[in-house]
């Protein structure tokens, strides 16, 4: 069978110059995919990183930028916080994504190691499913000027200092008041990171295909302060009143600190992040796997 | 002014035949509305039971049906619950409505009584917010066979028995399986619904121009099983498998009593009911006002 | 190894007059029980619905109330219903019981049935812990009488009728006013309990040790309605104010049908319920288990 | 009439040397409540900063030891947060405190500063309710040894830090293995904490005579991992087990950095607060007020 992708690269999990103890993906397994890809007739495309930190050799290396450009798929191994990752830095160039898992599987990185053979073979012949998710350009602005610009694909998340009480916050949307919140923090989740710190604190699930954000409160001092869900086309505001030490995260990857004033904005970013699932996969199969559902009482 | 409604209909809260000891729509603020309509050149018509229930005389009388292909406007005195039944009866038809409450401000009945005449004097001059609402078309399906057809504008509601155990649903949506709840039963709720029952039971909020349904489980046995956004252009299944004397209701104002492998199947209806509400009306305002948000502990 | 205990009482899941198709003890699982009883030189006695029901014979045959008066232990068969039921009906015995289970372990008949040889052995032995349950004494009053009297396990719960909206119910403890509760209905759960419906519902878990219950709103109306935990010293009163079709439910295994003025009273019985566990038995280890803590998201 | 207490210290809401913009008690307001107490026969005693602070003269000043040891009475002039402070302090010199409270009713805070005269009146007078709670000794120990102790009468919390992911904590009660948690954090409340931080992370309320704690997760990964009630006789344990810039926070007025490894324990202190109240108080009073019970759909 032949592969509809010609050029793919192989990204595994590598933090490199970090004393993470994390779990890197094994030299020996980004191998034998790689040479399996070969047999398929592809070109294979090292991450940088991962090949440094693999050790790896053998094969063109190129930065995410380059393999953005050149690239017809990105073959991720790792969890969910790798996929996390390279999608939000490749959804710029369009590159699809796959991602194989070596432990528990995650919410979207769903083939396991174990079956990535005959999987890969179906899906390359062109058997997926395509999975578009929609991301976040957010900013922190102070004084007039954007001091900080990220996307986020899980979710901008405004909260308060370790050793500090509850922050204030003024939330509006498209210029409407509405809400202050006096609170941990509040989260502005993607349908992709409703499964994510915003599940945690309460928020709903949102199915994929919403052209939708979640904006969820963190422990706040209004109990009837609930997680409510807002159309993604519009601007979110959120000033900071009031708080000591108080950040902006996004993806829980990056963060802005921030002052007393800063106002971070969210937006709908022109990008998206594309997910390739084997064919037959459904949203609703992974939550009922992910969740426990129909385990009995958790 | 000059009103761009003419012919406008005037609804009460009317129990005919009924013991309720409900706070009906006196027949003094009718009268004093109808005359004022009167007097901005327009034609005012009674709703049967409105009239019948008040006394009132000297108008026009017609039933809802007539109401609706032949008003511009209806005006409902009364709470969210009585501008429910109507606004889902004029669906069909296209008639905006307004609602003036006596009592508590409610989510869509926002006028206060003491500045009625002022308010409607702007927004039959034009004045107005429009607020469109989604509906869901429900039915239940025996053997086949469509049993029950109805309309809902909050909720569809899917429980146990007083007397027994949980239930057990099968949902799916466009024949792709969601879950199986184990509970006192499933909420399906609009946007217009999400602040009413499926808020008691942990759902969150739904912005009212949203495309989307909230499902909310009701006392899940399985802790996980948590209220999940879904897009409403498809059409949700459930399926009884099991439990005793259930039933499905309608806005909790029709109800519809359920077999084991009954179907109730729900699908955004082709009709909106459509809210005007006074210049400046804010959706944000009105939930800030009703959660008693920005109020301290709760 | 000699048994501690004498008159051994063997109690299995059956439900006669019943067309339940639910999965009853089967005859050649209590027989193999009985008869390693007797190698351990056990009376063996088996309780009247469990003998009719199973066709086992030549066992002494004894009603509940006989079990009662005549045995030092009994060994329950089957879930935790099924030993809830039992353990209310002994508690005014003080008959100690220990629950085997056929399928799925629950949270008070923890012994799988491929160990029960080993485990009865060494509990019959003295190797148990011991774990006492408190019960609630709970009455309905109509115009100065108790019209229903129940002992409950797990809860006490006040709940709407199925085609009716919200009830209202008064409650105070001790005379003092606690809260008007607008919801689907009011659980008063024992830390028995708390594992149960009130779980549910959002209430906590509370350790069997607690001299305490928890009172958990069902749906309530007013979203700061959070469940209270309160001393089991005093005595609960729940009047109802509002509601059509109302009951009150003891375990969800008996019920009474309410009238709006009647009052149900919960105190704490004299009565508790006791449960021998192996040696080593940690509540939280079942909890664990049973919620599948440590397993990931859910 | 004739005040049962002699010796009455007055502290009022003063953060000297602090560039906090919280409002502080007035001068005048401090004045006319000495000359009351005066008046009453009383002897006033000056907290030292808050006869610093408010430049009041003409009193002994003490600092809070020797009022603990000189005082049978404390008035505290302030919020919820300022009580807090002071009755920690007090609670080995067993000096009972009445709270007076400038803006919104505290829950332990609860008279209005104009009600104040006739109030305390009756209440030196004998005319009050005493209302004991309990409060937490914690130790964080590091390498076998003790580098941090402190009282609490809300809460002992244990959360990440404000830029780092997930902790995980492990909880044992007097040696048996609770549970693992992976969260933002652990809260133990006692009663009168539960009003507090725990409520807003989910946990319920307690009553003040309980003997109990209540340990609640904040944002657990886990969506099981309920609130627990559990007795406050044992020793709980909190090892701090995976997560960066933790810190073990008491009443949040305090705080301890934590390394991997830390262990953090709290037991039931050996001294109490004793707050008193109008003649007539109720904590369910007091809770309906402040959660805004029966005040409708929040």
């Amino acid at each position: 069978m032949k592969s509809k992708f010609r050029q793919i690269a192989l990204l595994g999990k590598y933090h490199l110059n970090s004393g993470s103890s994390a779990n890197p993906s094994s030299r020996k397994t980004l191998e034998e995919i790689a040479q399996f890809l070969h047999t398929l007739g592809c070109e294979v495309i090292l991450e940088h990183d991962t090949a440094a930190g693999s050790g790896l050799s053998g094969y063109t290396v190129m930065g995410i930028e380059e393999i953005g450009t050149s690239c017809d798929l990105a073959i991720v191994l790792g969890g969910d916080g790798t996929m996390l990752g390279y999608a939000r830095q490749l959804a710029p160039h369009n590159v699809p994504l796959i991602g194989i898992n070596q432990g528990r599987l995650g919410f979207i990185t769903d083939i396991p190691l174990n079956e990535v053979k005959n999987t890969l073979t179906a899906m390359l012949g062109g058997g997926y499913e395509e999975d578009r998710r929609a991301l976040m350009r957010a900013k922190v602005w102070r004084d007039g000027h954007c001091v900080f610009n990220a996307l986020a694909l899980n979710d901008v998340v405004v909260n308060r200092g370790a050793t500090s009480g509850m922050l204030e916050v003024r939330v509006a949307i498209d210029g409407r008041f509405v809400a202050n919140q006096r609170a941990d923090g509040v989260i502005i989740a993607t349908p992709t990171g409703s499964t994510a710190y915003s599940l945690s604190v309460g928020g709903p699930l949102l199915h994929p295909s919403l052209p939708a954000w979640v904006m969820a409160p963190i422990a706040p001092h209004t109990l009837s302060n609930r997680p409510i869900v807002l159309s993604d086309t519009g601007e979110v505001t959120i000033d900071l009143v009031a708080g000591r030490d108080a950040s902006a995260n996004f993806d829980m990857q990056s963060l802005a600190s921030l002052l007393i004033g800063d106002r971070i904005t969210v937006k709908r970013s022109n990008y998206h992040a594309t997910f390739l699932h084997p064919r037959g996969w459904s949203y609703y199969d992974t939550l009922r796997q992910k969740l426990h559902w129909n385990e009995g009482v958790a």
